[in-house]
């Protein structure tokens, strides 16, 4: 039986899981996979603070070269978080020469075209499983059981935070700011949520996800990214209403050659299997043109499922070690860098919620509007009457963001027309 | 770049599906595993047969040895389906030193055991990700994403056209015969419907679950099997009532170092991801201790889903060839046999429902008996009035089988009982 020595670089809940999984199930890592996992060494900021877990003070250190250059350790762990000290680390880990697990997804997004290089360079595994959906083994499948597939979209649901709002939102009927001061009670929020409900959490996932699937170097930047602070529940009794469920989605496509990227939140038909993925769980739905159709789901952050993801990836850079590829996971292809569309040049469904003053012929000119600009449209409901303002609601049919956004410009104009209320993309069953 | 040389031993719907993909998807063969699968060999029945694809007449043989005996060949895959030629065809290439992949999971049901034994004493790899649940890669997941996790539940929707049927009738409202037929039409169904629609399929897939994921070889006989034709409309429709979907479940837990095995239909409670899989889609839900939840959704069948995991499991054993595990997929443990419970001694929830004459103090002296043999409770319902015979309906909490059929057994010899009319075992959310 094989030993790997690994050092943990930051001991917060993440590394404590590891130190947990690690005792706990020693027995099934020695017969799965024929591998005794030692923690060799810790790196903490603070060698007297009390924490749920408390090793012998022999296994910390507050010096990361007293893991980076100890020669008897294999894997080193990256779980400081942040962005320059963890890639500094890293990097020197890599110059090191040794097989790099991390789980730090702003890192990867930023950064995993230089550091995915820097490895492959040297020789040496870097793996980043836990960065996405947490304990669902979705990278790993994508590089390994998928491998005979070429992937057509990738849609997931890959921040838990805001899954759990809208879920409440859907259930309770609360606004936006009502679930968000919930999810914060509950711990599944931060005090500070803005990388979660402003979409940046789930964009950086999406980075990494389309890189690795699509096999070309995605930027942070080009991904489109909306948050869910405009969702109102008047618009998720409309989803309802017109048989969507309410999702923060990453998606990707790819279509002849070309890359949509977009994070958004979107109206799903509720028979996807997408649509039943709710409070803080996560899932990505994958379409692969030998496979089809695919979903995993699973948890997507909290200390255990992220350690199984971890330990996952340490597993399997053990036993690559005498017969690596790590040019399995990197994150670019200079050679093969697909164009990634404007959100202009996307396609997809939309929900459009205007308000208008309750007068004869406002709905046929607004129609017309969207005939004219080629945009069909494949339902209308108009309510409320003799009120002063009353919600016109239209859902088109797959068509350009350019169309739909030329053609609300000029609705816009019209006397009528109060509001824009919210405009939601929409992924409609074909 | 490496090449490997693969023999198919077949020619039918995967087979062909994996010529496809071979051809289809070359590039990325290439780009993501490093790998050139070349296939040298095919063995037909007869040469002259006019398929979908037709390869030049020189890959073709009506010898097995023709593939067997071949030294450039590295990898044969069984294809052929049924048990003894199949066997003896994986036994041979074993002995001549092949990595060998099959889909055929009723072999591995019933000699998993000492195929895969063989397999690792020669030294040689044994892989069967398509023998369960198509496309999904849920093996692989269980043995090496999942390595740092202990297994506790399992439970999967593994059977397409029972997943099929149960849709329609849940949908439609019509007959096990009607939803049948429709199958059988539709190509979901075999003419003689026995594997599928009395569960025998589903229990050889939870046979390489359970052994796989329990680590403890399983025998195919000592999984409980109950088909679903005594499946009704009006059972479905209490389900409905009660907030139930209606499922063919395989269902293995690990209690207490102790295996329940079953595959029976079971009302899951509709909030349950797995309640969401409809149609001839099929999914896998794991508990593992570290990672909680998970869920593996796709498509159980099909030429190209098949393909995909034959495909996975080719790619994998390449890459593994210098250093392979051979350990890691094996189906027996001889040293780590666990107890496995007679169904009489498993604990879950029931649905009964009985035919009564509507006559005064029948519901009490019903309840009392299930109450006297500890059985609890949760719901009732009683319908109709002055008919002959009246349904009456009970869930009751979890509680063990043997008490659940004494209560049955003392209930059914009461005057005002006219029928046992059916029992179906609950999956509740705790």
């Amino acid at each position: 039986m094989e030993k790997v020595k690994i050092g943990l670089l930051g001991f917060g809940t993440v590394g404590q899981g590891v130190w947990k999984t690690v005792r706990m199930n020693r027995d099934d890592l020695i017969h799965n996979a024929g591998l005794d996992v030692e923690i060799s060494k810790i790196l903490v900021r603070d060698m007297g603070k009390d924490r749920e877990i408390n090793p012998d003070s022999s296994f910390l250190t507050t010096n990361p070269l007293d893991i980076i250059e100890d020669e008897s350790i294999q894997i080193v762990v990256e779980l400081v978080g942040g962005i320059e000290e963890a890639k500094d680390f890293l990097e020197k880990a890599i110059e090191k020469g040794k097989h790099v697990v991390t789980a730090n997804k702003a890192l990867l997004a930023l950064h995993g075209k230089e550091l995915t290089e820097k490895a492959e360079k040297r020789g040496v595994q870097l793996r980043y499983e836990a960065s996405v959906a947490g304990g669902i083994p979705i990278l790993h499948a994508i590089r390994e059981s998928l491998s005979a597939n070429r992937i057509e979209k990738i849609m997931g649901i890959v921040n838990g935070t805001t899954n759990y709002i809208l879920t409440r939102m859907s259930r309770e009927g609360i606004s936006f700011d009502e679930a968000l001061k919930e999810a914060q009670n509950k711990g599944y929020a931060e005090a500070d949520p803005t990388a979660d409900v402003d979409g940046f959490d789930a964009a950086h996932k999406l980075t990494i996800l389309a890189s690795l699937g699509f096999k070309s170097g995605v930027d942070f930047e080009q991904v489109y990214c909306e948050g869910i602070r405009r969702m109102t529940p008047t618009d998720i009794e409309y989803a309802k209403e017109l048989g969507f469920a309410v999702k923060l989605l990453a998606i990707g496509t790819e279509r002849e050659g070309k890359l949509e990227l977009r994070v958004h939140p979107t109206f799903i038909d509720e028979d996807h299997p997408l649509a039943a993925v709710n409070d803080a769980f996560n899932a990505v739905f994958i379409e692969g043109n030998a496979v089809g159709e695919l979903m995993f789901y699973g948890k997507g952050a909290g200390d255990m499922p992220t350690a199984s993801a971890v330990l996952g990836d340490i597993i399997n850079v053990s036993r690559n070690q005498h017969h690596p590829n790590p040019q399995a996971y990197r994150l670019d292809f200079p050679k093969n860098r697909k164009h990634i569309m404007s959100m202009e040049e996307t396609q997809t469904g939309y929900y459009i919620r205007f308000m208008v003053k309750d007068s004869p012929g406002v709905l046929g000119e607004i129609a017309s509007t969207f005939g004219k600009n080629g945009v069909s449209l494949s339902s209308v409901i108009q309510k409320g009457e003799g009120e002063e303002s009353v919600p016109l609601v239209f859902i088109t049919h797959k068509t350009r963001e350019s169309a739909v956004q030329k053609t609300i410009r000029q609705i816009q104009k019209f006397d009528a027309v109060t509001e824009v209320a919210n405009l939601i993309r929409v992924e409609a069953l074909s």
